[in-house]
């Protein structure tokens, strides 16, 4: 969610009943605690920040979470024994991203409060393992004690009640947020999102670490330095720096980096985040009224 | 399913309260006949056919299901507005396997009576969307009006109750029959399928026709193939003939073809066919008890 999730989405989706999430990946230190300022003022309820762990000033996103007092931390992409043990002992929750039953146990082990289960159809940095939500969820929530957050291929209320069905206690949703009006992405990379068809996304750059994004002109000359046998240090090259603000910020849809989970293709509205909370609860209670009825067993 | 689904586990499954399926992929056509007419003499009830449509004698098979009054055929891999006509003639239930929307309205436009949706998690031939179940049946649910049944990762009543949650009307589950006692797979596959994790197994060959097998020696060799960029005829080359045979039936763990889903990792006991539909029914009613109970809209 770099360069979608700031504090105007976050704050949106927190004030009408979920739990918004400031990503902090795509920002500086300094525009972190803006957001997060921000966030506080527009809110009096809870909303989370999202740490990548291999960003560079990591501890500096620690401290400013810490320092500002946000009340939930998501930690993803990168061992969780590094940061949670702080962020617990200031009294934050701390829920851990992971894409794999393994991860998914070693972040309990560093006492996470939370996991989150998210499979190979979400967007954005993904596992090596490549395995699916419907296989991921079940597996995760057999392994660990800790409550089960599901993600990726979630963006309605049927989706949320199936992730239910398999476990989890709660869905996190990427993609659908993406296409909210108080996304910071460019309006048209948002409406390109809703524009695009089944097979647009594809998990790339398995050597660097695994993207999801969308087919463009900067996936084919990916595709081109796969096509001459390219290690990752020409795949370095060819990715360059800044591709994800170039693509998601910028609105450069042909040479950016465009990253959205599979279930884009099913997206065909850019709606405020508030009426896609409320969409989504009403879907849930719908389509859980119709499998209570349905004559089956 | 091919050498995995004979009369025994087809009759076994559909003894039980479930649709058994014959996967005559690998049988000859005098052979797919003994199977049909050894499950007519096990069961009175309704069982199907599977029939690949690259099948090389794919016209003797369609032959043999109509001769012998075979009552549901699924077709796959192929055009489902080839066969399905004159199946339907012979008053055959129709139900054509695809990976995609795209595909899905084909065969519904084709005259089926049903499509499986079958998502990147299953085992054996693949789609080249790479689309999810979690992401694809919904979608398909919303593009045709003919049932649509879910495959891919669904192993247990929790993921029958998630693809129901979605929009499915059954589920089509392949993985957790292999580990069947009726199976005709070879003991030392199905032991090796209960032995294994997540991550054991991918989606490769995309070049020829996308598959999903477990990683082994063979698999080494295809990587290395990959390696030296290989084109499609080094690697139908490094496939060579009879590989899923070797693998699957005649157990030959490191030069075989082990085609099985994701979800094999969460696999962890060999059961009778009948137990494994009992199991799985009560595990759907169970799960649907709990969702209903879960008090958050």
């Amino acid at each position: 969610m770099i360069w979608n999730s700031g504090w105007r989405l976050a704050s949106a989706v927190s004030r009408a009943g979920g739990l918004g999430i400031i990503g902090s990946g795509s920002m500086y230190p300094e525009v972190l605690r803006e957001h997060v300022r921000k966030c506080k003022a527009a809110t009096a309820l809870p909303f989370a920040v999202n740490i990548p762990m291999l960003y560079p000033d990591v501890d500096k996103h620690i401290a400013t979470v810490i320092d500002e007092g946000v009340p939930i931390v998501f930690t993803s992409a990168g061992n969780p024994a590094t940061w949670t043990g702080k962020l617990k002992d200031a009294g934050i929750t701390v829920v851990h991203v992971t894409a794999s039953v393994k991860f998914a146990r070693k972040a309990e082990d560093a006492g996470v409060d939370a996991v989150v289960a998210e499979g190979f159809e979400a967007g954005g940095h993904n596992g090596r393992e490549e395995t699916t939500t419907m296989v991921l969820v079940p597996m995760v929530c057999d392994a660990v004690q800790v409550p089960v957050i599901a993600a990726g291929g979630i963006a309605d209320g049927r989706a949320m009640l199936a992730a239910m069905a398999l476990g989890a206690e709660a869905v996190q949703m990427g993609s659908r947020f993406v296409c909210s009006e108080e996304s910071s992405g460019h309006p048209d990379f948002k409406q390109h999102v809703i524009n695009s068809k089944e097979g647009d996304t594809i998990l790339t750059l398995k050597e660097l670490a695994p993207v999801r994004l969308m087919r463009n002109r900067f996936y084919e000359e990916v595709q081109q330095a796969y096509a001459t046998c390219a290690g990752p240090e020409e795949l370095r090259r060819v990715l360059g720096r800044a591709r994800a603000k170039r693509g998601m910020f910028e609105g450069d849809l042909e040479q950016g980096e465009l990253e959205i989970g599979q279930v884009g293709a099913a997206l065909n509205d850019i709606l405020p985040a508030g009426t896609i909370v409320t969409n989504v609860m009403e879907e849930f209670v719908e389509a859980r009224r119709k499998l209570a009825t349905l004559d089956i067993a």
